[in-house]
């Protein structure tokens, strides 16, 4: 927020809106929702030609708050507020970006808590499993009524960068560049099983509840508080935290029991309290599973390069060094699948010790390259 | 067992021995156990001037039960029999081999399910924490109780080679060599961040019963499933999962639920109930304890060289290039505390794919190794 703060006050107070969706929509599991609601924030001006639209996509535990602050709520800083805001990589005084929280979510878009009109009761476990697919058609819509035909650029890290891969595939001509950062094609079997431990976890948790846990009036806290601590240990690199915890003892000596003895016990607890606070397990649970089953090889015989071939962007792909959930090896076959497709492809792999989560964070090399990139899309738009 | 078979009919069949120790013991964390009982098991005959004793100690879910079978139960083969047995690398026609379950252990030693006498109940949660240097103290108590003042060589993989390790430092003149395989000198914050996910899952079951589950009839078997998973991810490379598993479907085609989906999720689900059957969570609990624990250089200021400065045997040490758990980079920090104290090392990298698991397994470049080794042990065991 101190850096957005540094823009000056004609920084403008961020509201989230809703658009309400009643034409039905046909998810990849077969299921229909009749009507669903996104809740999105916008940033920045649209401009007449509607051609400087930026779609901002979140990962697993984010949602449509990316990046300034509310009026009368100064701590609440959108996640991605050291790239997004006038001025910053993705300049909001060039670029019309928005956020949107997914289908399935937990933070205002129609998601397992939201009550469904057929029962009067929350959707629970009767909420169905989504994909990436389906979170790329729903955005879409959202771009209909927004009256955006092209995005100047889809972006995302992570999670995120999922989505945008798949824009260049599901909506070829609406987006002429896609950011795909910290991304895979896929998930490997260890990250399956990353969340699949997370998922049992919840599951597991006797107020789980099969999922319906809402009417009961308990959460799966216990569940979620685990499975939070498993996504963040794969977030963090072995160095990153080792510089940050080591060994460092919580009380400056051993107790000899079950009680927090490292920092690195202590921190973990804090994050999994905090997150089992205001996260929504069936939330979390599908999340998961948009991850594992993202795979757009899979429909075409495991060919990458041909799941690809219908894309017509241009992409930015960035990995970092010490990633080891989606190491720069995993993007290293995306781009090798683009490149196959003869798309226009800038790679960049960033020496940085954050592991994972570096894409989050403020690093000058990162954040000047994406920067740059943006850069050439305002003048490639200005030019058209 | 096939191994074994093929020895032919020389094989003798094992039998687990109690030995009860009624010298109190004085523990780390300064509990003092008025008497204990520890569970073993020996394979091969000492020889008559007693140098021919290999100690085997066990990681964080294996016990006494190292090599053959027994009697009657053809299918309960020792976890290190690949290993230890006749004409095998640790060669039992030519050395006595113990195996022994630790302190705090759920396989026959004394533990948090033994009863404890001063109440007539399980210790459960009163059983105290313990340490690697208290498992060596009470192995050298059952080393006294059979006679062996000197070992030839004491021999461990991960928790087991930190006990082989801390031998030498706490009785150094009690044995000649120490193989100390896929072993760390201690924890990283990530390695503790895993065990702390392990632990919460644990303490968090309701039917664990703040450690008391015994009196309830019931075990945290939630939380010992999830703890298995999380321990079994970081045995395995992404690279062995990658083929072992990668993104195999169980049934062939996607069914959008949280059934099981993938290979790898299947796998993990058994893995941990079989383990949930069997393993109790206090010993479990205990265990991850003296995985963080153990630094031998902890107390002298951090510096390991410092630390194994008492040392007198020799060594070897021996990592696996994909053990991410305990990487060669952590193995060469002992190594190059060896050699600060001019202390005879060898040292082996096995380029293996299987992850920390790799020392459990049958690689034959590192079971070359280890008979060569043994062959050197012998040929000076024959000369002194």
């Amino acid at each position: 927020m101190e850096e957005a703060r540094t823009t000056g006050p004609s920084t403008p107070f961020v509201t989230p809106q809703v658009a309400r969706f009643n034409e039905p929509i046909t998810l990849k599991c077969g299921a229909v929702l009749g009507q669903y609601e996104l809740v999105y924030e916008t940033y920045g001006t649209l401009n007449s030609e509607r051609s400087n639209a930026v779609l901002v996509c979140h990962a697993l535990n984010a949602a449509h708050h990316v990046a300034g602050v509310y009026a009368g709520d100064p701590d609440n800083v959108g996640w991605w507020d050291n790239m997004i805001g006038p001025g910053k990589p993705v300049d909001t005084d060039r670029f019309f970006v928005i956020g949107v929280n997914n289908l399935g979510g937990c933070h205002g878009s129609t998601g397992p808590k939201s009550i469904n009109i057929a029962t009067g009761r929350p959707w629970g476990a009767q909420f169905p499993v989504v994909t990436v697919e389906d979170w790329v058609n729903s955005q879409a819509r959202l771009a209909d009524r927004l009256g955006i035909r092209q995005f100047a650029a889809v972006m995302g890290g992570s999670l995120g960068a999922m989505q945008s891969l798949q824009w260049t595939i599901s909506y070829p001509e609406r987006l002429r560049h896609a950011l795909v950062i910290a991304c895979a094609p896929n998930l490997s079997a260890q990250n399956i099983a990353f969340n699949e431990i997370a998922r049992q976890a919840i599951i597991t948790d006797p107020d789980f509840h099969d999922g319906n846990y809402y009417e009961h009036g308990v959460t799966p806290r216990r569940g979620l508080r685990v499975a939070r601590m498993v996504g963040h240990v794969t977030y963090l690199s072995d160095d990153e935290m080792a510089d940050k915890f080591g060994r460092q003892l919580k009380h400056g000596r051993l107790s000899y029991s079950f009680d927090v003895e490292f920092q690195i016990e202590s921190y973990l607890r804090y994050q999994a309290d905090k997150f089992a606070e205001y996260f929504d397990a069936n939330t979390y649970l599908r999340i998961t599973k948009v991850l594992d089953y993202f795979d757009p090889a899979f429909e075409c015989g495991g060919n990458l390069t041909l799941a690809l071939a219908p894309a017509k962007a241009s992409y930015l792909v960035i990995s970092f060094t010490t990633d080891w959930r989606f190491s720069p090896e995993r993007s290293r076959e995306i781009v090798t699948a683009l490149l196959d497709n003869r798309r226009d492809v800038t790679y960049a792999e960033i020496d940085a010790p954050h592991g994972h989560d570096a894409f989050l964070l403020d690093d000058e090399r990162y954040h000047r390259l994406v920067a740059a990139y943006f850069e050439r899309i305002a003048q490639e738009t200005a030019h058209e």
